[in-house]
């Protein structure tokens, strides 16, 4: 009997950096697949900023977190090697929540067939919670219209590169901010976006300032920190807030101070946080909404890939510091 | 001739109290009435908080500030004692934007006839800013159910008042937050609020646990300070947050930091900041909305009321000390 590898969440982390040893790295039978069930053998796992919130227990959180002892929770791809299910095939490629686990044994609930053809990498980064998340985020709540300008935060990350494209190819004034020089250039040379601010080098309040003469209508946030307060300073009347992501407040001991809600009622500001899981009922039409932009090439992407299963746990503490360049992926 | 007396506005205050230099009391002739126009002699002034932010400019601001040498701007009721102007009558009571002034000519435009035997201290005190503003901040943004619960910050305010009676009158399961004991009976005995906190000596965490047990739905934003933070702690997943009102930090030199963003996320929270002009357009709608619930003597309202023009100024002051126990009305 052939064994695998999966990888156990066995401890909680404390805000900051997550040391390996809340993980354990455990060997598994390759179980038999009885009726109904099928197997699959992951390919590819998703990193997203959303698993570091399901390492702990959050009353307020929309999803219960990974149980201690249980298979760290992650979205992943990977193709059907045995199947006792009629729905599914042997060599179907599927996509759901699979897990940091080299295979899965499922019933199939939850899993999405891919299409054959369609890359791997793309699929991950542009089908899968990125794309998703970016088109709802921007269209379900940000209300964009032609001529008014967004501002982006964590714009190079899986979701803001997405939101600011899709942005652009709306006819909005896209700025982005980002922690990097590089991906700053990788923003406006290779995305098209309209601006681009290194939060690390540059004055952000001066080059929002530059960069939207007309001022900031939409704020998509993706990291949280000082720069949501330049944002708010720099909005416009009736601008709206999209709150996706707090990537530097989410493993800080004390998070950070939002800003005074005064400029809400002058300026009549909307904010609205949002979680996917609400909209996963809304699927089908998401992807339809963004399959014509990719479509038509107007969503780039690149892809940070990692080798084997255990470089997951660096790769997490990457989107802490943002320390990937483009969508992380973990390749099996 | 005979003359009247009238405030004008001939300094910006700095933040903190409105010290009286900022005014000037000056005499004026009375003036003859021409073609078209109407004399109004003010008998109601309105006090609302909304003033100390007309008197700074500010770019953000949905409206100009009030100019230097100009009269204060302010609402207020009055009577037609001259008429050149086919649409008014002598006797007729009128209200609108009157300003800090016994007599106010006028093209008519503006200002809008008030029913005879309505009482005036109940005209400015539900049916103007503060009816309406209650009544646009609860339905237009508050989204309402039976059964759940609003916190109301400012509860014993002229715009708290009244938006706790409405969420009553809806069903909905309300607590004030308001700054002294006197204040707390009142909403809980007199408005029929389900409870009452002090902010000034209960523990407002606990308090809010103790009486809204399921958690807060709505909050309604009038005061800014530390009880949002507490209130955005205390809120159930999709809740609203309405922002009308900062008054604790409109005259503060350093506005306070606002509350970190996560919980916006996990709890897929809605904050909207509204101003009232935004919705004058629908004035006779929400007029409507409103009537019904006073017509059933579901909004009561208690009007502190000043005595004399001069007495405004002081009265500005009470709104930023919540020194005043009711609507603050000038009688002149």
């Amino acid at each position: 009997m052939s064994t695998y590898t999966a990888i156990n969440l066995i401890a909680r982390p404390a805000p900051g950096p997550i040391p390996a040893n809340v993980f354990e790295v455990v060997k598994k039978d390759v179980p038999s697949v009885e009726d109904g069930q099928i197997l699959v053998k992951q390919t590819h796992m998703s990193l997203d900023p959303a698993m570091i919130g399901w390492m702990n227990p959050d009353p307020e959180s929309y999803i219960p977190p990974v149980a201690l002892g249980d298979v760290m929770r992650s979205s992943g791809l990977g193709e059907v090697v045995e199947s006792q299910n009629p729905g599914f095939a042997v060599g179907d490629r599927v996509m759901g929540m699979t897990g940091w686990s080299e295979y899965i044994l499922s019933n199939g609930e939850g899993l999405r067939k891919v299409q054959p053809g369609l890359d791997a990498e793309m699929v991950l980064s542009v089908f899968a919670l990125p794309g998703l998340t970016a088109t709802q985020g921007l269209f379900g709540f940000g209300n964009p219209k032609p001529g008014e300008t967004i501002l982006i935060s964590g714009a190079a990350g899986s979701v803001g590169s997405i939101v600011g494209q899709l942005a652009k190819a709306e006819g909005l004034d896209v700025i982005g901010v980002a922690g990097s020089d590089e991906k700053c250039k990788w923003l406006v040379n290779d995305l098209g976006f309209d601006g681009a601010i290194n939060y690390k080098s540059d004055d952000i309040d001066a080059k929002i300032k530059e960069l939207a003469p007309k001022g900031v209508d939409i704020y998509f946030e993706n990291t949280g920190g000082p720069i949501q307060h330049h944002a708010i300073d720099n909005m416009n009347a009736h601008g709206r807030v999209v709150v996706c992501g707090m990537i530097s407040d989410y493993a800080a001991e004390t998070p950070s101070a939002g800003p005074n809600w005064i400029p809400i009622i002058k300026k009549r500001i909307t904010i609205q946080g949002y979680a996917m899981p609400d909209h996963f009922p809304q699927l089908a039409e998401l992807v339809g909404k963004l399959t014509p932009y990719v479509m038509q090439g107007k969503v780039k992407y690149r892809a940070h890939v990692l080798e084997g299963l255990e470089s997951a746990i660096d790769g997490l503490n990457m989107l802490l510091t943002g320390g990937n360049n483009g969508k992380l992926i973990v390749k099996l």
